[in-house]
């Protein structure tokens, strides 16, 4: 069966939207729209804001097509079971009830789902890790937060689940979260910017700092091993307690493919004992799309259990 | 509906069997027995004699009785989806087929499970996690393993999920499998009666420990709240990656009680942010009992899903 989703993803600068078509296999989108995201005065205006130019979006999608479903989805902290926004920084709402706003304005069933998490459901359905059940999906950009699949199902923990980027992995340093030892204080794409600054006094984004590292840079390098050996220990921690299959690595920070595959690859099968599964590392797939194509998938699955 | 199932609790020294009858919201036993755990010559021989064991409690439960299905659990690592005991320190056993082994045997679907995922399931579903779906069930013995539910179902990881006793918490100290920093190597109840004598020359067992605890003693006091503190970590680290509504301490180190969930609670509390789920924290209620009780369930769910 072949249902037509309209997904919309909502960034904190622009809008995604469009038509897909979802079948078991597969999720085709068949016309794209993009939009800046609007903003009010307040999280409270901006949340109606979006609110109304998702329900333009969606009408416009419509047009000459037939949709079945809706699936929208928002960053920060989401409560998927009950549709709420619980908080985002960027946008600056706490606890809207998006689903609920989103009904009101649109006559079809409407999903609300958390960017990350469907990102990584479409990574695990449709791209890296298909065919696999248990996957994390780990995005790195300025933060890093993680999906995860057990059995083919999201996890969302209530909206909490997957915070790999604040476990304190024992390096001491501090993090913005206030805390020290974070994963992300060391392995955040900013984190590896802001500590080549540190050490050269040179202002270069990650993707600078990885053609450093090619290059030789040892300044670079150091910085790099500090962040490979990092994440290598979150991914243990993960491995230790949630035991996936596969591992997808995302986000601006995993552009640098086997630059930092290969490494990761190598300290963490280093250091994995007798009790531990022993995960497939693989990069993502579906680049920015991913949580378009993700919010397609949850509009059908809202389909299937309603 | 009420279907009835024939549980055994295959232990190290003693098996558990019972008939017991499960519906929806209930597991009651209606009968049980006991008998010591055959031992042979080597795992392979050790597997055949359980096997053989197994089937005769089944026969001998199912006389004057109607049943549906049986339910097994051992220890050690089991792969529950094929159906597998990879191996049991314990049993001596690797890779061996118990389902199949028991379905030559036994005329009723058979379903082979993990005790303690098979007892995390039974707190989960009818113990002290009961009407929660997002669970963690963490029994501490000699060793600590945790069983993980989401989404009310069982992840087992391959039979790899849930080593919480072996995350690096960074307290350098060496840890039986080889590592240091691990969780267990401070806070499991062989862990606590080791450092007591360690610091004191005296052998004491960790129930000892605990009433010394209580008595006031500054030696078993100080190696109580390095295992509260090992353990409070172990749960952080936990709650950021899972995200768990409630954790259920269970094995006889929670027969502690207050003495272990107070002041755990007190120091979890203390290192929660706002980007954690805050998780009840509850002593187990089934005891020995939540082994069978789980096999009885897994037995069941076998029956809906075949």
């Amino acid at each position: 069966m072949t249902a037509n989703a309209i997904a919309v993803d909502v960034g904190g600068t622009e809008m995604k939207a469009a038509l897909v078509a979802v079948d078991r296999h597969r999720a085709e989108p068949l016309r794209w729209l993009r939009r800046p995201t609007p903003r009010g005065a307040d999280g409270a205006e901006t949340a109606e804001l979006v609110v109304a130019a998702v329900a333009e979006l969606v009408a416009e999608l419509r047009v000459g097509a037939s949709a079945d479903a809706v699936g929208v989805v928002v960053p920060g902290a989401v409560d998927e079971d009950r549709g709420i926004g619980v908080y985002s920084a960027n946008l600056g709402w706490s606890d809207v009830p998006l689903r609920d706003m989103l009904a009101e304005r649109i006559d079809l069933p409407v999903s609300l789902g958390h960017d990350v998490r469907a990102g990584g459901l479409a990574e695990a359905r449709l791209g890296a890790a298909r065919g696999m059940r248990d996957v994390v999906v780990l995005p790195i950009g300025t933060g890093i937060a993680a999906a995860l699949l057990f059995g083919g199902q999201l996890h969302s923990g209530g909206g909490f689940a997957g915070e790999l980027g604040h476990v304190d992995i024992g390096h001491g340093e501090p993090c913005g979260c206030g805390r020290t030892g974070c994963v992300e204080a060391l392995a955040s794409s900013a984190a590896v910017a802001r500590r080549y600054q540190e050490r050269t006094g040179v202002e270069r984004s990650s993707a600078e700092v990885a053609s450093a590292v090619r290059a030789g840079d040892p300044d670079a390098q150091a910085v790099w091993q500090e962040a490979v050996d990092a994440l290598a220990k979150g991914l243990l921690v993960l491995v230790t307690i949630a035991a996936p299959e596969c591992i997808v690595l995302g986000g601006g920070f995993a552009q640098a493919g086997d630059l930092l595959t290969e490494p990761l690859r190598d300290r963490l099968d280093g250091m994995l004992a007798a009790y531990h599964r022993r995960p497939r590392l693989e990069l993502a797939e579906l680049g920015d799309t991913a949580g378009c194509l993700g919010a397609a998938l949850l509009a059908t699955e809202g389909l299937r259990t309603k």
